[in-house]
């Protein structure tokens, strides 16, 4: 397949902590990686990008930071990892990285980015990625990693396809964890399940990182309650997501340290909150199965409430 | 009754706008008032107290300001008016002030102040009073009212007796709209209906006025099934409360304008905030009844992360 060639271009659109990174993996294993860049192009022009973690300190010198996406042009693989806030944005930022083959690949957080992009695009060119990452942008041009990170990718409509492989390891030579899912949807509720309560807490309980919900005995025990209102809408939608995750999750996230999901980050940095994708999505279809969530639903409207501020 | 005669002696304990607002009508008409008075003691001292409203406009130039309840001494009615936080200090506060017959009124907010009260000091003397008011201390020694107000008289353990007609007299000589309650604690929670949906979401919801919560579609439905499941509790406990208070509820936070409530100028402040006689103790009265009560479950987990917080 042509990717496996030199001349696979690839476009990253959006580049906070998940574009940069993923992207920036691809680019250090010599992949022909052209980033779209805002806030950072100048730092990024000057020093380059740089990739932290407990095992790895990669610094790229001189990567291919542009300013528009006109200026990047027709590329093999676009991947978007722009916050859904900005989804307005998108059809006139990828239409000019569009060839008739173009494949769109989003890994942004939540539930009807797929769908977002298949109506504009068609469902056919766009695959879903889930990050089971813990990354942080802490400056312009570095993100640091805080768990070993995973990778999933699936198609949006249908079973895998031959050139979904060929991504993934394109991913895998890079030295990213990943692997190929027969069933997107199910990924993205299995996500959900940890950023509904911990992306939701950390904002709704005062700007506060996973150690410090962790460390509150009643907001642990909400949520799990959190928890157990999403697994059962994504079991209401069809989902066979396993049903005791609690522990696990909890387990997983102690891990993390005193981790700062994105949402809190947006929300200190006093940045638009991925309310719909996270929150309000999910509780929609939780209302269209039939089911009442009264704690996703409190938490939903806090979250629209803060978002809106005067908070800070 | 003694207290009619010009002797009858009252301390006001806790000096914040609800101390110095019925402490202030009083000495405004000439009763023998002692306020125990910590931050606002100087401005006090120095250019007494200011109460006002629409209709109102009262300056008390001298009024008998203390630091200490034992400079105080003896009394015949001691209204007590601190926040529940400090209620530990009250024991000690209290006892110099008593004589035996000295009758303790608490007109703090939500449930559990008098059973507090009458464990140390003998439920025989103790009343509880409940203000249907829109008080704000706006600057030392000045309260501004911001409704018509109502005072709610009631016994803690039986049936009215004469001194509460005789204090409810008092109140009512002295321009308080007050009435004697044959049920205390059916208007305590009558008034735990607005608190628990409009304290807390003003807090949790990031620090906003009530005019902001009613301007949020989506706060605005949660802060009506807040009030149903604290009108569930209450029913539960045997209260006979009306079932569709919201509407009522609605219009009158409405005519409030851009009120603060209580936990909101204490949050603002930084001051610790009243969560177990609001949120805790009902929630676990609700419990005890064998509710689940979701939202203000969750409402009280959050304030309890928000008052340790580091918000702000």
């Amino acid at each position: 397949m042509k990717h496996t060639l030199p001349n696979f271009r690839i476009a990253i659109v959006g580049a906070g902590a998940i574009g940069l990174y993923y992207g920036g993996k691809l680019a250090h294993f010599g992949r022909d990686v052209h980033f779209l860049l805002r806030r950072d192009y100048a730092v990024v022009r000057q020093r380059g990008l740089r990739l932290r973690s407990k095992g790895e300190n990669i610094h790229l010198p001189k990567v291919q930071a542009h300013r528009s996406t006109e200026e990047i042009g027709p590329c093999d693989l676009v991947i978007v990892a722009v916050k859904a806030t900005s989804n307005s944005e998108l059809p006139s930022l990828i239409a000019p990285l569009l060839g008739s083959e173009t494949i769109i690949l989003t890994l942004q957080n939540g539930l009807g980015n797929e769908e977002f992009l298949a109506q504009h695009f068609g469902a056919e060119r766009i695959l879903g990625g889930i990050c089971f990452i813990c990354l942080n942008r802490t400056a312009p041009g570095v993100v640091e990693r805080f768990d070993s990170g995973r990778l999933a990718l699936g198609e949006f409509s249908g079973y895998p396809r031959p050139r979904l492989h060929d991504i993934a390891w394109e991913f895998k030579r890079c030295g990213v964890v990943c692997s190929v899912v027969a069933d997107l949807a199910r990924e993205r509720w299995r996500k959900l399940i940890w950023n509904i309560p911990f992306n939701g807490l950390s904002v709704a309980a005062g700007g506060i990182d996973t150690a410090a919900i962790l460390a509150d005995e009643g907001l642990c025990r909400l949520a799990v309650e959190l928890m157990d209102e999403t697994i059962a809408i994504a079991k209401a939608c069809g989902q066979n997501v396993p049903t005791a995750l609690a522990p696990e999750e909890l387990k997983r996230t102690k891990a993390m340290g005193e981790f700062k999901p994105s949402t809190l980050i947006d929300y200190l940095a006093g940045r638009a909150l991925e309310i719909e994708p996270i929150w309000g999505e999910p509780l929609r279809r939780g209302r269209e199965a039939g089911l009442e969530s009264p704690r996703l639903e409190m938490l939903y409207r806090l979250l629209v409430a803060l978002d809106r501020g005067p908070r800070k």
